[in-house]
């Protein structure tokens, strides 16, 4: 884990693998993850529902899921087992953006990278531009869920300690 | 610190004093706060730049300051001493918003609740939801700078561990 390549590519990897078992087993979907990039610029422009984490300790760094309104609405549906409003999108976005932060943390502290999470928020909007530009790597991947137009993203900005 | 109403005050006070000396030092700027919320909404809308650096650690939390695009862009330039374009006013969003946080995160430390720092992000658009549904506790103030329409502000999402 001594070089930005590598660091990112094992982030990718972990995203990767907790996103797709994340939607088989809280909303049987079919997550397919494209090709992904160890290099996404500090500054993005996302639409739709995003939640964020912060990631904090030997690796820092910030953790960004973004879902088309659509698929936060399936989602939060699919996990209420009923019709859902706004209040409900944002907490289901919240909690899975969660979830993959959470599990990303886990697999980094295995990897004796040690780190705290913040608490997730979630923002909502057209054209949000996010940049993390104190970020040594950037990675993202998209995944395509059957049945949806648009693609789930994932982005995270993060710096390891030496 | 045992309550949330205290709490609340605390972080109102450490903020309140970090972004007036911020301004006098960083800008010569007065900045003068508003009487300060401390049940916040945990959903609020920003329009404009709005840096947020994520608090782990005995208090996890979210640190969000919000500025007009006036606002981040004298600032900006007041700090560069040169015309400035995007890049240059998300730096000093994130900049200012990092700054803001590490100071809150230094006194929180001092009162024996040690955390650390996720690294800053910047989002900009109009419209922008955020909801910070976990936190315990909802903090916000407004700092009228004179000479601008509008203040900036800043929202604290947290909780303490007991």
């Amino acid at each position: 884990m001594s070089n930005a390549e590598t660091q990112s590519k094992t982030i990718i990897g972990i995203v990767d693998q907790t996103v797709v078992q994340l939607f088989q087993t809280m909303v049987s979907l079919e997550a397919t993850p494209g090709a992904g990039s160890t290099n996404a610029p500090r500054t993005t422009v996302f639409s739709g529902m995003s939640g964020s984490v912060g990631l904090s300790g030997r690796v820092t760094g910030i953790v960004y899921a973004t879902f088309s309104e659509q698929t936060a609405k399936h989602i939060a549906e699919k996990i209420l087992g009923c019709g859902v409003g706004e209040a409900e999108m944002t907490d289901a976005v919240g909690e899975l953006t969660n979830m993959v932060s959470g599990n990303l943390k886990s697999r980094l502290c295995d990897l004796g990278f040690n780190c705290s999470l913040s608490i997730p928020s979630v923002v909502r909007g057209e054209s949000i531009r996010v940049s993390a530009k104190n970020a040594a790597l950037g990675v993202s991947n998209e995944y395509t869920l059957e049945g949806f137009d648009r693609p789930v993203s994932v982005h995270v900005y993060a710096t390891f300690e030496n």
